[in-house]
């Protein structure tokens, strides 16, 4: 937990949590993240992509396959200092429960080696597009996103140059399916349902799917005087209308959540009337199904509200995931872990993510298990992010038991 | 016109046109207007609120009184090239036209001396306070604004300093009354009556009556995966709902606009659900209790919507200007101006204006007339903002005309 605190004081912001992709804050959280893995017998490394690698070899099979463990070390603005950070902190003290010594130094004990994953981009705060550091891993980097653009306009390329990363050599993050024994992750749940049920874990079914999407509204930027409120085609005022219709339309699905977390007026003047406004959506839902339905009628409201204001609108969809599922025995043996260490946990809640997280990207090369810690009141995202000391006590045991049973299976 | 065009060059955003206070290019273009303040004959000077004067004085007697003319010359982002600028170039073509050769140079043929003001900050884009750079010349500077902040955080202190002015002088750019004549302005209309009327110009009555608010909604920043919608308390609905309201209240009314020109949402990720919202609304009517009135209900709809959403609101108002009525002599001279010199225009047409200027600073100080051009479909504050050449030549011999009657009223 002192750790938590330490990574939430480095900052792009006094006073505040916000670590971006390719900043220098990311670079020094990757510099503390590998000291802390030296610190517990890994050997570190830091991948083309960015992200803080950390290995505990198979003592006498170096080249044995790996039980990836980790989570993300980046943020949102404005961010809590537990969601991805208390996850990779698990994952060490998971190494540190289970590594053997072996001469000077330590050695996995199971028949593969232990990996801890610190992902560099998971929220998608500074391009835009989540998951970079992760996708990078599964090999599923698209060479289009070079072109992304942050809020200066430095691209995505120009921030892999500074951040003295070479872009041509991003193939290299890419793990191979052969070499992989699956991925566990323990996260914060980032939702109230724990906390309602009184459960300090949960096992994890599924992680959402989700779309993102950016919008722009053009109308025409008129003066705010003299422009009768019959000559304006007012931008803003479409998008607050589609705003609203995005609340209104998933409001009314059960399982789907709809978000605008960004809106921004341009030219943005006081006495301006807006011709221009541009905002985003954040679609969730468990099936991809229900969520693409969703989507379809709040394009359909969008034609109407825009048509009626005189306005053009456009959508760039600038992330895809669809619902992805936890392999059986992942999910079984985070269910043996929580069992055997939580109170009161013979049947350990299942519940699906509605937040987004690496495992959807690292799902397309290994199995993925995930484990929930209960989030107070589910706040996150937030400076009041919180989770208990006990719960992530509770939470590195499961974890650690998991790991365990999996290497019985596999044994 | 070609000046128009040049001063357009003249712009912090490469392909637009953006000139504020105490800005580089505000530097460049008071250089320029200087310049050819000059070539007409004016002694210039730079005020302390980095305003650009030139003045004609009185061949036998420098001390006498002196008739202002002038507009401002900076501008709103992604701004047209003639609101303001075609104002301050008219009125060193009446200079040109009424001065008379003395020795080297030339002077006031009139009673009073001739100076034309060229307005630092009339727009209030940097600091959303309007009016800076008039409210100095009409002795109406209010200390509590040197704390206003930009965007980037600079204070309008700091910005005084930076561009080379002394805030402890800033009285000295205020003038008395007993020295000025009266204030004669010409703008363009900002608004689609003149070019729905055919005319090309027109006596201005009256300027609207004004109010500035920023306003700002609180909620709570949740993760917008894990939030279901009954614990969400999402900032940007409840300002969506606000700037719709706002249309709504304000076109009910005769005369009155509402405009929600900059809306922002905080911390501003795309999967996060807003915590705070923040945006502007700028309030016009003919007559200051119909505006207040709207005002009024505006604020009861805010109540109401933010307390269904479980959201707080406030309004810091940081503009408010009563409307303020042209000078009765002004407004004949304007209008004899139009008569002697517009085809047709036996009977010149008559509107109050719906925009503010800087009349309404130095309305205060000494009778303030105004003439309007003819703004082809009303649009200002944009690029595809016009004035035709005919126009222009039209109201400088207007303008002139109306100068040398007030000279004979004197006289």
């Amino acid at each position: 937990m002192a750790r938590c605190d330490e990574l939430a004081r480095v900052s792009a912001t006094p006073g505040a949590i916000q670590r971006v992709y390719l900043s220098p804050e990311h670079a020094r959280v990757n510099r503390l993240a590998a000291e802390w893995m030296r610190e517990v017998g890994l050997t570190t490394r830091q991948d083309a992509a960015g992200n803080q690698l950390g290995r505990l070899d198979v003592a006498r099979a170096p080249d044995s396959r790996s039980l990836l463990l980790g989570s993300h070390l980046d943020t949102v603005p404005d961010a809590g200092r537990f969601d991805g950070i208390v996850g990779v902190l698990m994952a060490l003290e998971v190494v540190r429960l289970l590594r053997v010594p072996v001469g000077d130094g330590f050695a996995s004990p199971f028949p593969f080696a232990l990996e801890v994953l610190a992902f560099s981009d998971e929220e998608g705060t500074r391009f835009g597009k989540a998951l970079l550091g992760s996708s990078a891993v599964a090999g599923t980097w698209n060479d289009e996103w070079w072109a992304l653009a942050d809020a200066d306009g430095t691209t995505l390329r120009e921030a892999f140059l500074d951040f003295g990363l070479d872009p041509s050599r991003i193939g290299e993050a890419a793990r191979r399916p052969d070499e992989l024994v699956g991925y566990l992750e323990a996260h914060i749940e980032q939702g109230p349902e724990l906390d309602r049920g009184g459960e300090p874990l949960a096992v994890v079914s599924s992680i959402a799917s989700a779309r993102r999407f950016q919008l722009v509204v053009e109308g025409e930027a008129r003066h705010a005087g003299g422009t009768p409120y019959d000559m304006r085609r007012d931008a803003l005022l479409g998008a607050a209308e589609a705003a609203l219709a995005v609340e209104r339309i998933s409001r009314a699905e059960h399982h789907i959540v709809g978000t605008v977390g960004q809106l921004e007026a341009f030219p943005g003047a006081v006495n301006i009337v807006p011709g221009e406004a541009r905002f985003s959506l954040d679609l969730r839902g468990e099936f991809d199904g229900e969520r693409d339905r969703v989507w379809d009628a709040i394009s359909l409201e969008l034609d109407a509200v825009m048509g009626r204001r005189g306005l053009r609108w456009s959508a760039r969809e600038v992330h895809s995931a669809p619902a992805v599922m936890c392999a059986p025995l992942l999910r079984d043996v985070v269910g043996e872990g929580i069992r055997s260490t939580a109170p009161g946990s013979d049947d350990p809640p299942v519940i699906f993510s509605r937040a987004g997280h690496d495992g959807m990207a690292i799902g397309s090369i290994t199995g993925i298990g995930m484990l929930f810690l209960r989030n107070p009141d589910g706040i996150s995202h937030h400076p009041d992010e919180l989770v208990s000391t006990e719960d992530v006590g509770l939470g590195i045991r499961a974890l650690a038991e998991a790991v365990l049973q999996l290497a019985a299976d596999r044994g």
